[in-house]
Parts: C-alpha cells; structure tokens; sequence
C-alpha cells in the first residue's frame, strides 16, 4: 500500500532475507518506525506487545519468527527438538490468536521433515513467504468481490461520492496489503471511483482514528474521523452508502463478532435502509458455533484502557486521564451483531447472504 | 446534591447576596472550583465559555446576571435604560439558548416596572429566586414521577440491583438540583433502592465520564463508566433494565434531539426490549414542530473537540491529539431519536406515551 509515496507492507525481509521488517502499531499515527526483528525473541515482544497486531499479520509474523529460529538455531545442524521449542514459546505470545498457531504450525511442519540445515532455512522462508502471499491474494480477493457492491452505488448515484461508514482498523494494518473491509474501498479507489470513508473513532482504543484514519490517508483516500455516537445520524441524512466491517469470528449462521459498538451501527443501518456487509477470510467462519450471543465468549479487557486515552500533546505521546480516578468503568471489547441485521459477507471466494445455507453453499467443503 | 458530605446547588448566593456563586464546570471532574460572578462581565463570561451549561443553569445564571445587574448600575436611580442594554449584552452570550432569554426576560419584566431603586433590587433578587426554585421544583417533580418506573423494575427483580443506562449528562450539574434524566435516579437512591448506573463516556465533549460521573460519585450512587459503543451489549446480555436520557428539544410528536449517539442506544433498546425513557421538564418541548428530523437543525461543532481529548496527565490537565493531524473531523452535536423508539416521557406533571396525543393530554393549555 501507499505510505508517503512509497509501497509499502506490514512485514517484509530486508535485502538480506536475514531481518524481518514491522511497522511498530503502537506508535502510528504520531510516529512511523520500522523495527527490526532478529531473533525469536524480538518477534515474541513484538506479538505480546502489540506492535503488531490483526489476526493475518499476527499470523504471518509467527511464521517468519519460526524462521528466524532457524537463523538463530545455536545448533548448527538446527535440531528438530530446538525448532519445536521454538514454535511452542512463539505460540504462546498471544495463546488465544487462532492465526498465531496456524501459521507457525504450517513453517514447522515444513520444516520438520528437511534434513540438511540449509534446506531448512529454505523452507521456513518459502513457507512463511508462502503464507504471506495467501493472505494478500485472500485479501485482494475479497477487494474485487466487494468492488462492483460500491460500482453498482456508485452508478446508481451517477457517479457522485460514495460514503462508506467503517468501524475499528480491518485495514490492511491489520494484514498484510489490502485489509479485509477497506479491501472493497482500496479497490474502488484505485479504480478511480470516487469515495469516502466515515471513520468510526472506535473507543476505547481508537483503532479508527489511530490506524484505518492513518492508513486510508497515506494511501490517499478521502475520510472523514467521526465519534462512535455518530453514525446513526450520518445515516438518518443519507450520508452513507454502504457499511463494511471486518469480524474477529462469524458463526456459520453468520452471527458476527466484532470490535464493540459494531451492532450499534448495525442497528442503525437497519432502520434507515443503509447496506451493512462484513468482509472476511473464510478462515475466520467458526463452523462449529450456531448462536453468536450465547456461545462467543466476549472478553473483558483491562478498565484503564477506558480511563486514559493516548495522544500527542506538546510535549509528545503521553496519556491523560479522562475520569474522576474513583469512578469504575467496564471495558467490552467486542459485540455480536445477529445475523438478521447482516447484507452479507464478503468473503475471497464471493458474496453470500448471512444464512447458515448461503455460506456453505459458498464454501461447501466445510460439510 | 451531596458533595463531599455537603448540601450543593450548581449556583446560589454567597451570605451578603451581593456575589453570585457557580461551580466551573469545565474542571471537572479533576479540579473542584468554586467562582464567584461580581459582575454582568463576569456572568457573560461564565455563561459564554461554559463554566456553566445546561439548559436550566444557564436560564437561572442569566437570571442572576441581571441581578447583578442591579447591584451593579453606574447610576444609583438604576435607569431602566441601562438595565435593558445589560439583558441584551447577557442574551447574546449565547443566542441559541432558549432558557437564557426566557430567564433573562422574567427578572426584566419584574424589575422595569419598580421605581426605587431597592425595589429594584429586591425584585430582582426575589424573580432570579422564584425562578431558581421552580426549576428545582420542576426536576424534583420529574424525579418523584419517574420513581415508580424504577421502584416497579426493583420490585420485578425481588430487590435487586436496578441497572439504569444514561448518555450525556442530564444531571443536576445541567440543572440546580436533581437533575432531569438523573432525577429519578436520585429519588431511587434517596429512597434506598439497589440502583446502578452504566454512564456512557459520551464523545466527544465526554459530559458522561467527566460530568455524570462526577456528579453520581459524590452524591454515592453506584456506577460504572463504558465507552459509548458498550450499550448495545450490555442490553443484548440483560445487563440494562432501564435507560433514562434528557433532551434539548422534543417535537410534540414526541421526536428527541438530545446529544449525539442517543439515538443509537435507543435503537439497541428497542431491540433487547428495554424501555427507553426522556426526561424533560414541558418547557423542552416545542409545540410548533412536527417532524424531529427534518425540522429540527442539528449544530455542527468544532472539529477540534474530535481530534483532542482533554484529560490529566502527570503535569496536570491537559489536552491530546488523538488522530494524524491531517484527517479532517465532523463533529455533529446532537441526533434525533423517532417517538417510535420512545417508551415514554417522564415530565413535572406526570409520564406519558411519545405520541402527539399523550403530550397534548398531559399538557392542555398548549391546545
């Protein structure tokens, strides 16, 4: 993606395929730095940490950390039994993150079976790289399949500004290019379609108007930071078009999991006839779980993210405290919108409707 | 209202009734302090910059400031003439506010027709009184109507815990005492019921977790702060019984304007079945207006109050950039929430439905 004129992507090897590049997340937006990961070590902080963060970037960063265990191996024939250690403390960095253990499973197995040092290195990198290009292509994927959804607006409205309402960061910040719901808005962008984006601030932690804000504006896209509280008289006025979120699980009767406050806007979508579709990987469908309300787990994170909020003020990034400090606060962190309220999804293999029969007709291997 | 184990109102006279006495509201809740208005500059300034708001608090400040008007004159006959240009310099300190004029308005028309100048003075002080205690009157009234609402929900749970959800701060700080939305809050407290109150941060301005909090912590009314997205999940998960609310204009439809996001709580309580209450003093309603959302102008404020957040740091107050510093911000102030979604009004004279019907039978004389 664009940044500042430059391509550029949320992990990467240097030159030398020996270092692995991040973005630290935890800065953006008032700082942009590259951090280099050399070991094992590095990559586990930069998992717990949050530099990184986004279940496919999270994914694809275990992955090249099993290669850099067989850089950093202190055996020079890279013991199997090393390799495994390896794999078990990068996993266990962000234990809940599905993505992590996928991806660091999928580099040791093809790792485990080569014999020859070098063969070794070879697979980590061809399997993390591997890895890598799945999710972009996922990624571009579900951009193409939601492109003509803002196409058809976009004719409908003779080719006036289309306003795509978003909440939190499913940007490509949180993949690797592309996003999973700004993937449809680059794609419409770099078709030349003319939109807009309403950035939901998304509190407590703003991914909105620290990250999709960030990203959407190094890219060029025009975007507009609004509070949580806004959305529904954007939509009451006719100021948005289309809805598009990412989801962290979807049931297979398409419940949807997501960043807290998605089911506000989804309400508000449905009482002013305004298009509310989810994108995402199907790795990201939960094929066992059949009430999203009853049976997703919703965690609680800790109350001073609500407390204090992050920001620049003169002296530099700092944070304040936005409360009397005795009063308790709750700290949700994500909802599930039911599925009645959901257009659809927008998955790498094409739309469908947000019914348990529509999305495996869909992705009938799933059985 | 109880703060720190002393009896408080938002404004009253010092001993000698020369000085008017507020608190400035923009330093809650880090720093308590109290001001004191010698002068029709000094109540401008406060009304002007906001170190008093709400619609009632504002009334009754402009009463005062004509009072102090009074005691102020540079001619010891205090000719009316003088008197009439100060009212004007008050009303303009904020020409929307309807309650400014009003209060403003009544002192004048009970002081210009006394000659002595005592009596002047005299009737000023007893009008900016009279109308002090009718305010008061009228929220503790809407507080002793709204109580059964509640006492009927702690009945239901066998006595425990009521748990109300408020947005904004309607509370005794927009007021003198009691509060509106917070009223019936109070009085279940007062009355010794299991109440809980989930008090959302409400952004940008955070009136919720600046205001609403402090005002409930002091007073000891149980609480919890949550960011505005929470509302949705909360109620989903049966953790909402009730959500009261204030409002700066209601139709005689029964359409709310009240602060930005309130109509999205309103759409998730419907959804989840939980009623949804306004309160309101009558004086709130405008009896000319039909349709909320077409007729009812929704101010646009300063973006800035989106792209910083004000709060204390380890230096003191202070305020943050929470954005990249290029992306523009819309900051709309306030949304309409349709009677459809309304479960009642709860107001000086009794509660009623959200119809035209109801409104105009609880209130008459409006024909």
């Amino acid at each position: 993606m664009r940044v500042d004129g430059k391509d550029l992507r949320t992990i990467w090897l240097d030159e030398n395929e020996t270092v692995v590049k991040i973005i630290d997340q935890r800065k953006l937006p008032h700082e942009f730095v590259i951090v280099d990961l050399k070991t094992v070590d590095d990559a586990i902080t930069a998992i717990k940490d949050m530099y990184v963060r986004g279940a496919p970037l999270i994914g694809v960063t275990g992955a090249y950390a099993v290669y850099l265990a067989t850089l950093n191996a202190p055996d020079p024939q890279i013991a199997n039994a090393y390799l495994i250690g390896e794999a078990a403390r990068i996993k266990a960095a962000r234990p809940t993150a599905v993505n992590l253990s996928w991806g660091v499973d999928q580099v040791l197995s093809a790792i485990l079976k080569r014999i020859a040092p070098e063969d070794k290195i070879k697979a980590a990198r061809d399997s993390a790289g591997a890895i890598t290009a799945q999710e972009v292509e996922n990624c571009r994927k579900i951009g193409q399949h939601g492109l003509p959804l803002i196409e058809k607006i976009s004719r409908h409205k003779a080719g006036k500004t289309v306003n795509v309402l978003t909440h939190c960061n499913a940007g490509w910040l949180a993949c690797i290019e592309h996003g999973t719901a700004t993937a449809p808005i680059y794609a419409a962008f770099d078709h030349g379609l003319d939109i807009h984006v309403w950035v939901d601030e998304t509190r407590p932690l703003n991914q909105g108007t620290r990250l999709t804000a960030w990203e959407l504006g190094k890219h060029g896209v025009r975007h507009t930071i609004i509070t949580d509280n806004a959305g529904g008289h954007l939509m009451q006025h006719g100021m948005v078009d289309l809805v598009i979120v990412g989801t962290d699980r979807t049931t297979v009767t398409g419940d949807v999991a997501n960043k807290i406050g998605t089911y506000l806007k989804a309400l508000a979508a449905r009482d002013n006839n305004v298009p509310f579709y989810v994108a995402l990987p199907s790795s990201t469908f939960d094929w066992n779980i059949k009430d999203g309300i009853g049976d997703i787990p919703i965690e609680q994170r800790d109350p001073e993210e609500v407390k204090y909020v992050q920001g620049l003020d003169k002296d530099g990034p700092t944070r304040v405290l936005i409360c009397p400090p005795t009063s308790p606060c709750a700290n949700f962190a994500f909802d599930v919108t039911p599925a009645r309220f959901v257009t659809g999804f927008i998955t790498e293999r094409g739309t469908c409707k947000a019914t348990e029969e529509d999305i495996r007709k869909l992705f009938p291997e799933k059985g």
